[in-house]
């Protein structure tokens, strides 16, 4: 006990300290002090290297600053909540592409005109997320009445009529759900719903209907959880339907393990470990060179996706979250060790003594392939994130035990 | 002198052997019976992964097809002719996406249905090659009719009104032209103003005006091959300017090659081959491992595609091309030399003993990354061209040199 107490209190400080100086990269080195936002490709030293301006990861910044302003003492600082507003305020002004009309950009320059717009929900998404935590700290309601009118419309775009993303409709295209559309939408109900009634009772059903729909991912009875399913929640054909993104599955995991703690559901808790977060763990885990896999084939053909033998830092990030959410809800030794085998391999691969952020991207022996700090894709928030929520689960998990310092 | 004569017969004997049994793989593999057309998603053995068909890739594989049997004796056989014809009424029935619009699929399932398309222009592209193609071997005008309607489609979208791509206008989006368009459009040119007066003359002016283009980036006061440039020939911010595809380059190099000899212009000839040839090899061979990087960037930073530092089998396809041309057109023998250091790697690196057709994608160290012989990008098209090309230019230079046997 005494020595368990002890590995909890060294991950709890590594995670801490490691969150700090994270935070500070991004603090020195993303802010657009001009026009407001973050410019997020920043090479291994912090130094800017393009100024563009991916939606996501605006709103996934602006979400992240909010949020650890929200929620640690040591982050409840003004320069902080006022980046985050300048991110919250580029974003209103510049992410929808020709308002009233809610469609996001992808990417807009540095001073907010938009390049480039994906056929998907996902920038609206983070736009959600930014808006709601931006409300929580500031209580405006500006922002809360943007997050629930994007939200509601991105539901009927899923829901009822994807119109207004702009695909083409073709005929050979089969009718299909990624994972990332119900998980996503999981997560953005988790972020609405704290601590407000209202829109708890009003998301109620489409949270039921989201944990349905990733459950119906997992595929071959029950071997296998699949990234693309067909609408009616069958297998498709081809690499589509083969597909598996192991980090994907075991962060819809610790999605799913909270909404099984809200309904009190121990049996559905057993489930979601076992087959979202054990068993794609298992399949993904590189026995070789250690780290997981990004794409996998489920019959065992190669991926066609070139990255997909690459190590990268979110798939990472998200299974320390699971498996230490999924062992202080369970208490099983088990989950521990596996958080500190993945937190391990992180910890030796991807931080970086130098510069504080993690790099991203690693080669299949786990030799950095991309120098990068930040990109198009990656931002101030996975690895924050994670540092974020280990620290506070091991802060409780330790409360418990009595050791806590 | 019989040194380099047996050098160059080793060569033509290698590639012409490589060639015979590359061709019968996708012969005994790849075709639709059923339906027309080719399976490309092909494992290390020749085995279907997947039956989709993408556009691009049926179309190269006609022309391939077609080209063989019209200037190849040994591949001058019905069943080559058949499967060509196949597949080119397999693109005229279901390429297009909504006849008579011209804008085609990027990829169809097996019986043709469209499931996705590009708001670029080389679906068409290939479409055009495997028509023009198609007509010289079988003399039926409907061919060239598509052929040609679809150049003049493409040229229009390119140099008049982009509409019909179904491009979203986006305020900020720069007014950028990728190296591919004037390099596609000038390899459609010499595919169709082969011995064909009229259509030389028709399209004079569109082949200057491609070169001209290609030749604008060549940015950096003569130092670098960029990859976009803006509309009006200057350097693009950020990544995107920077980007550079040295195979890309060079593939635009020996495509250049053949206008220079066509204008007998011994000048450019030179410009070619010092700037579009010799120089992105440079740049783009990688020291430590060797082969040829896929993407760099012209002031050093990572690149953010996640592929950049593969080496991929087509860029050292078109370099062993490049490098023979070069030669074959100047007699300088240290661009025969670089032709067997690139041919040396790609047949001890890409080519696999066991099943003829080549490997497509290493990583860095040169190690099969990706153990697929086909994919969605990788069909009957770089290697046969690449080892076609050789062949009949080796032979040609053993001709001259009195030693062919």
């Amino acid at each position: 006990m005494e020595k368990e107490r002890e590995a909890l209190q060294s991950w709890k400080d590594r995670v801490a300290k490691e969150l700090d100086s994270v935070m500070a990269f991004w603090m020195e080195n993303s802010h657009d002090k001009e026009n407001g936002g973050f410019f997020t490709c920043l090479d291994c030293n912090g130094k800017v290297y393009d100024d563009l301006k991916y939606v996501w990861l605006q709103g996934r910044q602006v979400w992240m600053y909010c949020r650890l302003y929200r929620t640690f003492e040591r982050f409840h600082r003004a320069e902080i909540l006022e980046a985050a507003k300048a991110g919250g305020e580029f974003l209103l002004r510049f992410a929808k592409i020709a308002p009233p009309a809610k469609k996001c950009a992808f990417v807009l320059t540095r001073d907010g005109r938009p390049i480039k717009m994906q056929r998907t929900i996902f920038s609206e998404c983070f736009y959600i997320m930014a808006m709601n935590e931006l409300w929580r700290v500031t209580k405006e309601t500006r922002y809360q009445n943007e997050a629930v009118e994007m939200m509601d419309q991105i539901v009927r775009w899923v829901r009822e009529d994807p119109a207004g993303l702009g695909r083409p409709q073709l005929s050979g295209t089969p009718a299909a759900e990624s994972l990332a559309v119900p998980m996503m939408l999981l997560n953005l109900v988790d972020q609405l719903v704290e601590d407000d009634e209202p829109l708890n009772k009003k998301y109620s059903e489409l949270q039921d209907w989201c944990v349905q729909r990733i459950m119906k991912h997992v595929q071959r009875d029950g071997k296998a959880v699949l990234e693309n399913i067909s609408d009616d929640g069958k297998e498709l054909p081809g690499c589509l339907g083969r597909q598996q993104n192991p980090g994907h599955a075991i962060e819809a995991g610790w999605f799913l393990l909270q909404y099984a703690r809200r309904k009190g559901d121990t049996n559905l808790r057993r489930h979601i470990i076992d087959k979202f977060i054990l068993m794609p763990f298992h399949s993904g885990w590189d026995s070789k060179f250690g780290g997981l896999f990004y794409f996998q084939d489920v019959d065992g053909f190669c991926p066609t996706q070139l990255e997909w033998n690459m190590k990268l830092w979110w798939p990472h990030s998200e299974a320390m979250i699971a498996f230490i959410m999924a062992y202080s809800d369970t208490g099983d030794s088990a989950l521990l060790q596996l958080f500190k085998q993945v937190a391990e391999y992180t910890f030796n691969h991807f931080h970086d003594p130098a510069t504080a952020e993690w790099y991203g991207y690693l080669n299949q022996e786990g030799k950095v392939a991309l120098s990068i700090k930040g990109g198009p894709f990656k931002g101030c928030f996975h690895v924050p994130r994670c540092l974020a929520m280990c620290e506070k689960i091991l802060e409780g998990l330790l409360k418990r035990i009595g050791g806590s310092k």
